[in-house]
């Protein structure tokens, strides 16, 4: 990265009407400096995972057009795909009303982003409505979409218990 | 609601092989007692919110097929769509690989849901890549879908500073 990503500017946050109805772009994080970062595949309008990004990040995703994030188990800057080559294109950045949430449209290679080595993260549901009090998840991707272990190899899996 | 809503039981986390290949529903609430909830129309796959639930909301919501969300401004559990009559039917409720986000797919009565009065509430767009430092929003919803001071009357505004 060059020392342009990081200029990208933020504006101060003055009013309801500046950031609910102006073009400033004014994100507001919260007590740990994360804004959180929903990212959808473009191609499927599926989503596929939901992120936090620190200031950093969210320069450097605006100013190279690829996701990057806070990993909050790791503590650390993270250029999703690094590791995987599973790199997300940003094809669409979009912010919510109050600012204080991110949405990014993404183009990624075989559309695989979960490190369970599924498509999305999300692939399980929750049957809603009339039912017994212990709900079993279910399935909603029969295969995994690439092989975790030659993807990641040995590294620390940061899902946190 | 009646009783039972609340007693739609919560497995206790107690390793990653459960958490993310299992069939438990083992939800990870964060320090606040929350969970990170992105919704999308099931209509048209738009990112319409991204909200917060605690237990209280998330049970309810698995009970009823009917979103409900812990508001962070308001600090009270928030039956979407109470005041605004734009209550949101869950059609899927997914969690993610770790349980620590929800994605909720719903029907809404005229597929709008943001209370400044647009069909989403990401209906501005940050442009990405190289440009300027200083990046200028742009307007993704031409017109409000409806208005707010006729649907909230004189309700606080719930974005924060």
């Amino acid at each position: 990265m060059n020392s342009a990503d990081s200029r990208i500017d933020f504006a101060t946050r003055s009013s309801i009407e500046q950031v609910e109805e102006g073009n400033e772009l004014a994100p507001k994080f919260d007590e740990h400096g994360l804004i959180a970062c929903v990212t959808t595949s473009a191609a499927s309008g599926e989503v596929l995972m939901l992120g936090y990004m620190n200031a950093e990040a969210l320069r450097r995703t605006i100013a190279t057009s690829e996701a990057h994030y806070f990993s909050r188990s790791r503590q650390v800057l993270w250029h999703k795909g690094a590791t995987s080559g599973l790199v997300q294109k940003v094809v669409e950045l979009r912010i919510d009303d109050d600012q204080d949430a991110v949405w990014l449209r993404v183009e990624i290679p075989g559309d695989a982003s979960c490190h369970v080595g599924y498509r999305s993260c999300f692939y399980r549901s929750v049957p809603v409505g009339p039912g017994e009090f212990k709900r079993v998840l279910k399935f909603e991707e029969s295969e995994k979409t690439f092989d975790p272990l030659k993807v990641y190899g040995d590294a620390p899996n940061p899902t946190q218990l």
